[in-house]
């Protein structure tokens, strides 16, 4: 006998940025209702969040949160201070070690907070966007750390330990390269034109700078595909 | 041979309350530096923030952040949201379970705070306030899920995975009955008429409500002790 039940529900951390974009799809193709969740963790623009927002607003989702964290307090980033964003690192290098846009404890902060929407919206599944194949070695992207960030959470909420919600973390791009990532939104119908990569956008235009690991990883990653970037870069940049 | 070497830090959870109090106590007879984190997170009132700003100020912490996060966007608390506080529940009994002054995710969204100014302060130890013996049933305060925060700390941060630090979460009262906490802060000079336990203080006079399940806990720590507890409770209160 089958039990009528509601639409199965999930939060989705949302940055705006390429990767989310595709989990976001990946989600919704899923026949989950989405809660999505953004932060403005004091991160060196907003453009990003706009991405967001209109990322949401397109999908249809059933809530949006932006957090306000302002994460600039504890500093220790490149991302969060006045300390230069690397530029035109060698990432096929394996000794280029984890670069100074590491922001302490980020993913570790999201996820907590994710933890705590879903419960409060009863969702058991918590989709990211970490990927551990072409990305800067955060270790907070790595399976490992979201197994125990999984393990924790169950044992973390009154939900988890009523046995109401068992909680997922999915992140479905977890061994995808960024080639592949690009190729499953497409087929997705993914609009990467409303996302924004770059961790140094021109807070005025917008403009990617195409020179930090994010914009070299996303640029590789349409090349590999022969479909031309959507991004607006920079007419300065090198290439 | 010795190496010289700093003096060992540490971050502590301080909250304003008579158990976080008492671990900040231990971790300065401990010799340890100190960071103090607070948090002002959309919790009904501030008079624990400004218990925490003069319990810091007057153990002389190196640093004091209050991080301003609101988990009212969120809801699913009576501590962040207009629904009326349990009051006079008999906490002798096992089914009581976990009221609704749970607050979703709480304690590991504040840890994860806590990892981030720690990993920035190059801190090793995280000490928090969490005891099992006399509180209220919350997941996020057992054994299991510290230690689970803890295996996630040393896969979540670029210190851990490089070696350079290795984390460690003290909760020195997890153990510990009510009436044991005060004991052993009594024996470190606490000042508990600094600090304030009640969940639903009188935002005003900053007079405690004597009913609530943290009030009850207290005034049986200090009864149990037998030393007259120095908080100021409402003068329409029962007892």
């Amino acid at each position: 006998m089958m039990e009528a039940v509601g639409q199965k529900r999930a939060v989705v951390l949302l940055s705006g940025g390429l990767d989310s974009a595709t989990v976001l799809a990946i989600a919704r193709q899923q026949g989950y209702e989405i809660a999505a969740l953004s932060f403005q963790y004091g991160q060196r623009h907003s453009v990003e969040l706009e991405a967001a927002r209109r990322l949401a607003a397109a999908a249809g989702v059933a809530r949006h949160v932006v957090m306000q964290i302002d994460l600039r307090v504890f500093g220790g980033s490149s991302l969060t201070t006045n300390q230069p964003v690397p530029k035109g690192r060698d990432l096929s290098q394996p000794e280029a070690g984890i670069p100074s846009t590491y922001v302490p404890a980020r993913n570790t902060i999201f996820l907590s907070f994710a933890l705590a929407f879903a419960e409060v919206q009863q969702a058991a599944d918590i989709f990211a966007g970490m990927n551990a194949i072409d990305y800067s070695g955060y270790p907070d992207c790595r399976p490992e750390y979201l197994r125990a960030f999984e393990t924790l959470a169950n044992l973390a909420t009154r939900a988890g330990v009523e046995g109401t919600l068992r909680t997922r973390i999915h992140a479905p791009l977890i061994s995808l390269s960024k080639a592949e990532i690009i190729r499953r939104g497409l087929e997705l119908g993914v609009d990467y034109g409303a996302t924004i990569s770059c961790y140094d956008a021109d807070p005025q235009t917008g403009a990617a700078c195409g020179d930090c690991d994010s914009c070299q990883l996303r640029r590789a990653g349409f090349q590999a595909n022969g479909v031309p970037d959507p991004t607006h870069y920079k007419a300065t940049t090198s290439r």
